[in-house]
């Protein structure tokens, strides 16, 4: 029977766990010293609690965590690793750079370790919503095939370690950009008098955007906090050297600027939410 | 019979130019040191060669030109304008910010001028396309309506002077930010050997979008040295006071990049387009 480690159950750790757990896997995640809402979530999702030694012997461990906590995941279980007597398969999950990735890849000694590159695209899985992908990159010898087949939507990269967080990398930048560019711009029009204007010409002329940011814009307060931190981590992956990576760093101020917004009552989100439930 | 006297040739210049000229209207252009090509465009269309004291005679002067010559235009016709019988009336047409808006409405003394605030959404005019709409703000005594019912799309803004300058930049923001958004993660994508499953991606979970960018990036290459003018514009409306400002600084960059491969041969567009193209 597939044995499956999770290391992270938030959102979607758990939403992953459960699907394999439906699946017919065996899911191991590691709680010590979370917090009992954690606990539950994991329990509900029929995840058994397990040490990190138990979590090294499993088939495959997926790190799903904050992108911030990737690498030091990394060097905990690496350290266990080495003492383990089999040679472990890592993925990390996380949404961090093809150089955070690397990062994560040198806490492990090869000859205890394979380690893959993973990213997930999509909310987490929960029923009636099938659209979270996992794609898997430096995967040469299939080893992500004991996830298949389990309701969950693996894809696998052609392509080296760092190819499926680079694709985490331009996705979120391309989504989260679009969100950020309408709420940069429509803030802005509220402030000069054109809100009515551009909101009357977005939905004649780009109905279809229009409609992404209707919806995606108060979506995003809760994540702006956490979006800052994206948004940065994809101006290191552009790097320096890409002009680019300065229009990221103007995202990252922006939703900086939502996030605080929000903690002071929300005042901007207000604003927002007025101009986008206008038809 | 109405007589509409417009500043600038160009491809919009002229194509309003014509639409105005099958209106009903005579449309008068100034065509002093232009080139051959510009006066045939203007002959073309049916616009009569006036000299700048005919063009203050009109009904109403419109500028239609390079957002750069915008302040310079109006110094010129409010010099003319100064020595003239009547009260003119004014309208500046072009990308430029509400500040840049207000430095050409100082040109003007209020005895001699009525400035009108006007922006242009869409494409020139030509047969088969009715799309381009004129907004205008700062009309409180719908001096535009003499441009109404003559084939051209007017629409008046509730607001101050300024107001339809800052809509064109909130609007060409959203939409040219979108563009370049697409090229930064295709090319960053491209590097990191995550195109092919960023496309797939795309198409997949935002079709809408990846047909946006597939038919707006190629679009834009020959224009990519014109939008570095224009995000630049966006920055300064926007202020330094804005974190969002640092994404159009970004954008600018991103397009000089563009433009600058155009001229050295087009690799990077090469690149794009091999990607775009894939299905």
């Amino acid at each position: 029977m597939a044995v499956i480690a999770i290391f992270g159950a938030g959102a979607m750790g758990a939403g992953i766990g459960r699907r394999l757990v439906e699946g017919g896997a065996t899911v191991l995640t590691y709680l010590e010293g979370r917090s009992p809402a954690t606990r539950e979530r994991a329990e509900a999702a029929g995840m058994r609690p397990a040490s990190l030694e138990e979590m090294v012997a499993a088939d495959i461990i997926l790190s799903i965590v904050p992108p911030a906590e990737a690498v030091s995941v990394a060097e905990k279980l690496a350290a266990v690793a080495a003492g383990h007597g089999k040679r472990i398969t890592f993925m990390d999950c996380n949404a961090i750079s093809p150089k955070t990735m690397g990062e994560v890849a040198k806490r492990f000694d090869p000859q205890h370790a394979e380690v893959l590159d993973g990213s997930i695209i999509g909310m987490p899985p929960k029923p009636g919503y099938d659209g979270t992908k996992l794609y898997v990159s430096g995967d040469a010898g299939n080893r992500s095939g004991i996830l298949a087949g389990r309701g969950l939507d693996i894809r696998r990269i052609d392509g080296p370690l760092g190819a499926a967080s680079a694709l985490k990398m331009c996705y979120g930048g391309i989504n989260k950009g679009v969100i950020g560019l309408g709420t940069a711009m429509m803030l802005a029009a509220i402030r000069s008098g054109a809100d009515q204007s551009l909101k009357g010409e977005l939905a004649d002329s780009a109905p279809d955007l229009n409609r992404k940011l209707s919806l995606g814009i108060p979506d995003m307060y809760p994540k702006a906090y956490r979006w800052v931190a994206e948004m940065e981590e994809i101006a290191a992956f552009l790097g320096e050297d890409d002009p680019a990576s300065l229009i990221f760093r103007g995202m990252a101020g922006l939703y900086r600027k939502v996030a605080e917004d929000r903690n002071a009552g929300g005042e901007l989100a207000a604003q927002l939410d007025g101009l986008l439930a206008r038809e």
